[in-house]
C-alpha cells in the first residue's frame, strides 16, 4: 500500500531513502521560526485544516475550485482542504476581534493542500510558515513584518548573499494604472513613466483602496507574470488594456518608491536590515486581495522559486466577515519545501541524530532492575537515555550506543566493596569516571557537557 | 462565515470566548510529549493526513468507512483523512523497516479525523500523541512503552491520585475464549474461570496469535462493552457464544495476570512506576488488531473517557505490507481534548501571556531608530521583545507592556552629558537600572532574570 502522489512521509534520520523527507529537518525548521516568531512578540493560532468552500470562493471566485481537495460532506456541506491560511485567519479575526488589543501580531505553521494536475515531483501539500499583524494601517507595521521574514531566513542561517527581499507596491501599480486609464481616454495609449504632476481631480486615499475591478486585476495578473511569459504575449496583453510591455518595463526600470516603501526602508535600514531588501515592482503577487507594499524573498542565484511572499491586505477581513468587521492586515507565507531545497543547497542543514544524553549497557542481567531505576531518575531529570530492552552481548550494546550517536554510555557494576556504582564513558573523548549509584545528582553533573546542559 | 461543526479553532490566550480552544495550552501540551518522548529516546516522524481509503478498510473492514471523512478526489482516487495514524506508521515502517536498527521507537502528533453524527460538543477532529515500538516482541518493549505513557501525564503534573493504567490481555482473553469453546463442544456452556490443567493438545504459540475469527472478534466486542452495556443484554450476547456474564466476571475479578503481565509489572515496579499500573481485563480494547497486552489509562474519578488506550499488534505490518514484512508493534494513542478536560479539572494548567522579556517604550520619536537597532539586537541574542509599532502617549505604551504581560520595560533616553542610555525597569520588583546604549552585552545582563534566561 502506497502514500498518496504529492504527499510526503517524513522520517526520523538517518534517511531509508531518497525519496522520503527528513522528520528532523522539518522539526528544527519549525522551532527555528517557532522561536523567532516569539522573539518579536508573535503569539502561535491554528483553525481546521477542513472549512466550507465558501470561505475560498469569497476570496478568490470561483475559478479556484480547480486547485483544491473540495468535496461534499457527509453532511451535504461543501467543503476543502486549507490551500492557504489567510482565509481562516481573516474568519478568526473577525470573528473575536474586539476582543484583542491592537496590534494583533500573530503566526502559525499550517499544513496546506492544493489538487493540481500530477506533475513528476510536484507536491499537493506543503507546510507555511504564516505572520500576520491586524489593526495597524501604517507602514511601520509592513517593516516589522518584513524584518520578521528577513530574520526567520537568517535563523537558518541564510545570509544577504544567499537572498534578497524585493519589495513592491500595490498602491505604485494603481496609480500607474489609472494614470494609464485616464491617458487612454484622452486618446494616449501608454501612460508616461515619468513622474506627474499631480492631478487636480480627486483622488482616492492611499490607504485602503477598494478591491481592484476586472481590468485592473487582468493587469496586475499580467504583471505577476511578466518575468515567466514571453514577451510579444504580455506586450499584446498589455495592449488590449491601453498598455505597452516598454512603459511597463520603464516604470519598473525606474522603481521610484513609494512614500510607504521608503517608510518601510528607513525602518529595515535602522534594525541593520537594509542589506536584505531592494525596491522592484516586478513583484506585485498574483492573488487579488493585496492592497498596498508586496513582497517576495527570492534566493539570489535566481534558481528557485520565491521563497516566500506577502503584503498588505486591507479589505480582507472585511470581505471574509460580511462587511462587520473592519480591520487592516498584513501577512506573508513561507513554504517548507522551497526554503528545504535552498538549505541543502547552500548546505546549511545541521547535523541530526537522536540527541541521546546517555546509552546505559545492561551487561549484568542481576542489575537490571537497578538499571531501570537509574535510567527512569536520569530521564526524570531531564536527560535523554536509552538502553538495550533485552539482554544483548556487550560488544552489540555498545554498537548501538555508537549508531544512536549517544553522548556516552553508562554502566552499572560492582566495586570492589559489592556495592553498585555506575562507570560513565564519554564516546567523544574516551574518558571514562565511576561514580556511585546512590549520588544520581553528582551523576548529572559528571555526565553533564551534552550541548545544552542539563535543566 | 463559520468554522464546520466539530473543528476548533486555536487562539492565543487571554482567550476571547469560551468557544474556543488555547493554542498557547495545546502548544505547552505537544512541548510537554515531545520532550518527555525525546527523553525516552523515541524520534518523531509524521505521514499524510491523507490516504487511500484502502489503508484504512484493509486494517478494519468497510464498515469503518462510515465514520470517515473519505470522498473520491479529482483523479478518481478513494481517498480519507486520517481517523487514526497506527496504519500510516505500519505503512511506512513496512516499506523502510530493514533501513532502520530494530527496536525502532517513533512518535507522531498526528491531527485525526472521524466523520460522526454531529452531537453537542462532540468533535470531528483532534490530536493525538502516538508512540510505537517495532521489532521487539519481548514484554520489555511494553513496559517501556507504558512507562512513557505514565511519565508523559506525569510530566503534565498529574499523579497516582489523578490517574491509573488498566492493564488487560488479548491473549489472557484468547485463551479463555479457546477454553470455553472447547467445553462448549464437550457440552459444559461456561468455561470454568479457575485455572486449568495444561491441555494435552498441541497450542498456538502464546507470541504473535493469528487475528481473530468472527465469534471471537464478536466475543471480545461484547467484553469492551461490558461497563457500557445492559447486564442482561450483555449475557444474552454472551450465551449465543456458549458463554455467560457470571463466568466473565469471575474471570475478571480473579485478575490473573499472564506471565508477560508479570514482567511488565515487574519492569514498571523496578522504575518506581508500580503504583499507576492495576490488571483489569475489563480493558481489552475495540479495535480487531490487538494481539497481545492491552492497556488504557484511566482519571481515577471515572468521570472522563479513557486518556489513553494502546497495546500490542503483532500482525499489523504484515497485514499492510500484504505478507511482505514481518514485525511484531505496539503503541498507543493519547488525545488531547480529554486530557486537556483533565488538566482544567484539576486544575493543573500553568498560566500562558506573550513571554515577552521586554517591552521598549519609544516615549522619544527621535530615538526611535536607536531603539528599532536595540530592539533588533536584542531579539538577536535569544530575548523576545516588543515595542509601539508607532507614536503613542507613554501612559498607554506602558499599560500595553503590562497587559503583554513583559518581564520589563526598556527606555532610550538622553543622559546628562547627552549620550543615549537605556532605563530598563523589572515591572514585577519595580526596580530600575540605567546601563550605556553601547553595550548592549551588559544590558543582557542587567535584563536577565526571566525564567529560562538568556541564550
Amino acid at each position: 500500500m502506497e502514500r498518496l502522489p504529492g504527499f510526503r512521509d517524513f522520517y526520523p534520520e538517518p534517511l531509508p531513502h531518497q525519496d522520503v523527507w527528513s522528520a528532523d529537518l522539518r522539526n528544527y525548521i519549525f522551532d527555528t521560526w517557532r522561536n523567532v516568531a516569539r522573539r518579536y512578540g508573535f503569539r502561535e493560532y491554528d483553525g481546521p485544516p477542513l472549512e466550507a468552500l465558501e470561505l475560498y470562493t469569497t476570496k478568490s471566485g470561483d475559478e479556484i475550485v480547480g486547485q483544491l481537495y473540495n468535496f461534499t460532506d457527509k453532511g451535504d456541506r461543501a467543503v476543502a482542504l486549507r490551500p492557504e491560511m489567510t482565509p481562516t485567519l481573516a474568519r478568526m479575526v473577525a470573528a473575536h476581534a474586539r476582543n484583542y488589543k491592537k496590534p494583533i501580531k500573530w503566526f502559525a505553521i499550517p499544513q496546506l493542500f492544493r489538487y493540481e494536475r500530477q506533475q513528476k515531483g510536484r507536491l499537493r501539500e506543503h507546510f507555511q510558515f504564516n505572520a500576520d499583524i491586524f489593526g495597524e494601517s501604517d507602514p511601520s507595521a509592513d517593516a516589522e513584518l518584513i524584518a520578521l521574514l528577513i530574520d526567520s531566513l537568517r535563523a537558518l542561517k541564510l545570509t544577504a548573499d544567499d537572498f534578497v527581499i524585493r519589495l513592491g507596491s500595490r498602491n505604485a501599480w494603481h496609480e500607474f494604472f489609472e494614470r494609464g486609464t485616464r491617458n487612454a481616454e484622452r486618446g494616449t495609449q501608454t501612460p508616461d513613466p515619468r513622474p506627474q504632476p499631480p492631478d487636480p481631480r480627486p483622488q482616492p486615499p492611499a490607504a485602503r483602496p477598494q478591491p481592484p475591478d476586472a481590468a485592473e486585476y487582468e493587469f496586475y495578473q499580467i504583471i505577476d507574470k511578466l518575468e515567466r511569459e514571453d514577451a510579444t504575449k504580455s506586450d499584446a496583453k498589455l495592449k488590449a488594456l491601453g498598455f505597452s510591455l516598454d512603459g511597463v518595463k520603464e516604470f519598473i526600470a525606474a522603481a521610484k518608491p513609494t512614500a510607504e516603501l521608503e517608510v518601510i526602508l528607513k525602518n529595515l535600514s535602522a534594525r541593520g536590515l537594509g542589506d536584505f531588501v531592494k525596491i522592484d515592482y516586478n513583484v506585485i503577487r498574483g492573488l487579488a486581495y493585496y492592497t498596498g507594499p508586496v513582497f517576495e524573498a527570492f534566493d539570489k542565484k535566481g534558481e528557485l522559486r520565491a521563497i516566500a511572499g506577502g503584503g498588505r491586505y486591507d479589505n480582507l477581513v472585511k470581505l471574509i466577515s460580511g462587511g462587520k468587521v473592519e480591520l487592516p492586515g498584513l501577512g506573508f507565507g513561507m513554504g517548507d519545501v522551497v526554503l528545504t531545497e535552498l538549505l541543502k543547497e547552500r548546505g546549511l542543514l545541521p547535523p541530526f541524530d537522536a540527541g541521546l544524553d546517555a546509552f546505559c549497557l545492561i551487561e549484568d542481567e542481576a542489575l537490571r532492575a537497578a538499571s531501570l531505576k537509574l535510567i527512569h531518575d536520569l530521564r526524570a531529570a531531564g536527560l535523554a537515555v536509552d538502553y538495550p530492552l533485552t539482554p544483548a552481548k556487550p560488544d552489540k550494546q555498545f554498537k548501538r550506543a555508537v549508531e544512536l550517536g549517544s553522548a556516552r554510555t553508562l554502566r552499572l557494576e560492582r566495586g570492589a566493596t559489592g556495592e553498585v556504582q555506575v562507570r560513565q564513558k564519554n564516546l567523544k573523548t574516551r574518558e571514562e569516571k565511576v561514580v556511585p549509584l546512590t549520588d544520581v545528582n553528582s551523576l548529572l553533573s559528571a555526565t553533564s557537557g551534552r550541548a545544552g546542559g542539563f535543566p
